[in-house]
């Protein structure tokens, strides 16, 4: 069983403070640290974990009590909104694990922090049965600062812990999400309005598919224009799918599709999928990929 | 660095004689058993073993011990062609390593086994630098029976041993090639001459791929025909060009592709080239695939 975790930790600039964090994480059995990025001018870092539910259930606690001991948000200065030391921490089912597991590991992560640390905690993304209270946005606009006031109102009393912000360590958001995958269309043409028109038809906000977020944005050293996107679930929104939609949308304007490209990190199912697609692939899985038999312990 | 090879095993009934080369294979380090298939009607058994050159240099003479002690092939029998106790060893390149290593490796072994055992060893398909014995088939051509005849002849000379075939073992055929795939596509019609036009028109011997080996078939049960292939390179003649050509010549008869199949394992790579092209990729990676980067056991 594979989750993969990425805390947001309100702490950018006492790289000592992070590296004690790294190293405390990098103890829990079970526990695996990826990748730490730290941004001074967000003043926050990202942790990149993988592990068990059980290696990530003794971890993340770990994570809160240096952030809670080390961070106090009174103080705390970054471009980046935040509304907790440790601001944000979702859970993301890879392999052999479903979502539903990963929403139970949200929830009860969330409740162990919240008696430990006194700490209030709310559920986001898949975890929140709450409609208004799924996007993180939405739970943290008004930031640390404004969270005593936002607290007091009914409609955001917490999903765990006090009905007031901790003094220094503010509130938390945990949840489980599927993995993003940050996919971008690039046009053979300079015209923004064009990018911006598709960007508009395909992402949710504006009518387009249920898991795409989407700009259109000019790439000035090229001369020409992105379709920038965050497909937020490609199980139900899938890449193939996206790609087409953008060519499609791009030929009535009489533009051509120059390339794409993902940025970062994409699960292999995501290709797998694609490659499903347009080679009208039966009866195929992950298990036929040679490198995944190669890795495997068993013998035959 | 991880080198795949296939032995094939003139033995396929006596089954603890297989299961004692494969204790004998699975004692070797840097080596990995990774599957053995034994066929009785074939009277063979092929192993899948992955390894670095090292344990494979130090693996397949074990396995050569094993099956010159205890295979006589002048008492064999059996379906399948063959003209050695250990008939053919291919050497695979899949990750970290180049062809030119395998091939290396390939040249290493069979000098080191005839030597050894006084076993005469034929080079075949990228191991070998003679156009007329490439081919598996050619070289095999005549079998054990023949082999004395044949090699009598100066242009059938083995690359390394004696100019004459070992009493009891024949001689055995090493080399190096690509990952096959196979892989299938199944049209919408029962027109078999439609599958064979086809077949006929994108494998190499009569004009097509030059990788592609490829057989019109019926599927019976079902009342559709097939386009069965081997996909012998999939870096030069990558699946996704051999989908396209096969759905335009259907095209010309007014058939569909019903579907495609991959028969068994597949590199993971020949799936990315597929996304690459259709999804029109550009400056992708293996190292973004997520599953990657988890199994990575760097730190950052």
């Amino acid at each position: 069983m594979v989750i993969e975790c990425v805390p947001n930790v309100s702490e950018g600039r006492r790289l000592d403070v992070i590296e004690k964090m790294a190293t405390a994480l990098r103890a829990v059995p079970d526990l695996r640290v990826l990748d730490v990025q730290s941004d001074a001018a967000h003043n926050r870092s990202v942790f990149t974990l993988a592990g068990s539910a059980a290696g990530l259930a003794a971890g993340i606690p770990v994570l809160f009590e240096q952030a809670i001991a080390t961070i106090d948000l009174r103080t705390h200065q970054g471009e980046h909104p935040r509304m907790g030391a440790v601001d944000v921490v979702p859970f993301i089912p890879i392999d052999g694990v479903t979502m539903a597991e990963c929403v139970a590991l949200a929830k009860s992560v969330a409740a162990d922090v919240a008696a430990r640390f006194n700490l209030p905690l709310f559920l986001y993304e898949e975890a929140s049965g709450n409609a208004s209270r799924k996007n993180l946005e939405d739970i943290r606009r008004g930031e640390f600062e404004g969270l005593a006031a936002k607290m007091a109102q009914p409609a955001w009393a917490p999903d765990y812990g006090p009905a007031a912000p901790h003094p220094t360590a503010g509130a938390s958001v945990i949840g489980a999400r599927m993995p993003l995958i940050a996919y971008n269309i690039n046009l053979a043409t300079n015209r923004l309005d064009v990018a911006k028109k598709i960007a508009s038809a395909i992402r949710m906000s504006s009518g387009g598919l249920r898991y795409v977020k989407a700009m259109g944005i000019p790439l000035e050293d090229r001369g020409i224009v992105q379709v920038s996107m965050n497909l937020t679930n490609y199980e139900k929104t899938p890449i193939f799918r996206v790609f087409d939609l953008v060519k499609r949308e791009a030929e009535r304007y009489g533009v051509s599709v120059l390339e794409s490209e993902i940025v970062g990190l994409v699960p292999a199912a995501a290709l797998r999928q694609s490659v499903e697609y347009y080679l009208q692939l039966e009866g195929f899985s992950g298990a036929q990929v040679l490198e995944n038999k190669l890795r495997t312990p068993h013998e035959g």
